[in-house]
């Protein structure tokens, strides 16, 4: 599956941490050839196998192959490894550190400036999920440059690119994987060490919190709908409803003295969202609170 | 279906809002006699059919059958509807009003002190499912109670008794489907509102929180075990490393100006968490600054 270059490999991949080897081992799977770099040499070391060669610096990694993948602790990483090399011209640098959507656009920025093609790219999985479907990845950056490489990065996983705007991996995976998710863990800390404390026995909270977790999903995908359209009539429970509810929430979970810190969080956003009169729509309406936009008039 | 008795009716449902009105229509169609009784008296018309009767006073419903199912607005409401009458006694009572564990010890206390057996119920679906195995249903209370009507209640949906504990049902309703469900809907209303207004289609964002909510429940299921039983190793990211990358999703969101409030009161608990010590366990070691008992040593 080699594709036709005169380099000695199809892939560079630039840091050999849990992630990183497993993008390694995924490629050489499918039977690309690949050359593998880390500043630690043993973890790269121990890739070494038929189709993966390891380089004994990154300058020698990165002229080796077309395309480099980067999966390093920061995106100073990325910078400070590549900075001092003068072969990236016409390379193509897909990036799949954890950063921030400004450091994505600096990246970009960076690399155009080295003439190096770059896509941005965040992982929505474990290592083990690398090159299954459940090993979802977001690219974004220039189309052109997805279209050259798909086929390799898409050996991966479920690989998706999701705008041309270089940053828009990093918002998804700072929102959603980040602030939603980190949100939801910690809040669910919070109910489920109030129920154990209260008898409720493990067996049943698997149960309750699997299903809650299973009628969420077609809730999330409505509140999607209307985030996208600022649009928030609902024939279900009203936000005041909502917010009347939490109240109630915070006292039980709090009158015995169990932290309640995310569901007063909570309740305080509904309630800014009743003051901004948006009592009577659906609790999506809470956007206008979000959003630093002036509010739309209801 | 009919069980053996003398009374008119197998079961009686007090209140015909949405959610009674689905009780009601689920019992008839599994073949049982039901009698209505609505305050207002329209809602209860629209049920009358083959095997449903309508009731003019509460007293002639609570009499006319061995079963009663009250779901009205509040426990207050149980008690004011049922309190006059005084044909209750060697009846049994199953509330599926929305209340507080609290609310449902003293409804037992105030029920025993009328010879009513008593089992409290939390509905952890919209009415539309009731009748199916999407429509789960909590009940606690005295088993003896719970096993003279579980064949009734059953046709209700996936009827689970969960404890002898006639708290347990409003607990898990009031931890898991109010505080963990609230906050998380909040969180996600707070993500998504970032997500849109950055630039991230609809259609990407379905599909990503469909992903993380799915690969939630695995990890939710870890969570319970480790706060059950109290360990907090983890072989993943420690707590440190999660405090450290909320602070960076705090920043990216709040960057331009979005709310955070959400990921800012998860920040807050993971910062208490290392105060604690807890920095380089798992995630989970968070309950221990949740629970109001003295920390356990680590």
């Amino acid at each position: 599956m080699s594709t036709e270059t005169d380099h000695a490999a199809d892939v560079a991949v630039l840091g050999c941490g849990l992630m990183g080897s497993a993008l390694a081992s995924a490629l050489a799977e499918a039977g690309y050839r690949v050359i593998v770099w880390n500043r630690t040499a043993a973890k790269a070391d121990a890739l070494r196998g038929e189709r993966i060669d390891v380089a004994r610096t990154v300058a020698e990694a990165a002229s080796a192959a077309p395309l480099l993948l980067a999966s390093v602790g920061t995106y100073d990483d990325v910078h400070d490894m590549l900075d001092g090399i003068d072969t990236l011209g016409g390379h193509t640098l897909v990036n799949f550190t954890t950063g921030t959507p400004a450091q994505a656009t600096r990246t970009l920025e960076w690399a155009v400036s080295r003439r190096l093609a770059y896509l941005d790219a965040a992982i929505l999985a474990y290592p083990q999920h690398i090159g299954t479907a459940d090993g979802l990845i977001l690219a974004s950056g220039p189309s052109r440059d997805w279209k050259a490489h798909s086929q390799i990065l898409g050996v991966l996983g479920n690989v998706r690119h999701i705008s041309e705007h270089v940053d828009a991996a990093n918002i998804l995976d700072a929102s959603m994987v980040g602030a939603f998710h980190i949100s939801a863990l910690t809040a669910l800390i919070e109910s489920v060490t109030f129920a154990i404390d209260r008898g409720v026995s493990a067996t049943e909270l698997r149960a309750v919190t699997e299903h809650v977790l299973t009628l969420f999903i077609p809730v999330a995908a409505e509140i999607v709908h209307n985030i996208a359209t600022n649009t928030h009539d609902t024939d279900q429970a009203t936000l005041e409803v909502y917010s009347a509810a939490t109240r109630s929430f915070v006292d039980t979970v709090s009158s015995d003295g169990h932290s309640a810190r995310m569901v007063t969080a909570a309740s305080a956003m509904l309630e800014e969202g009743e003051r901004a009169g948006l009592g009577s729509s659906g609790i999506s309406a809470l956007q206008r609170v979000c959003t630093p936009r002036p509010a739309a008039s209801i």
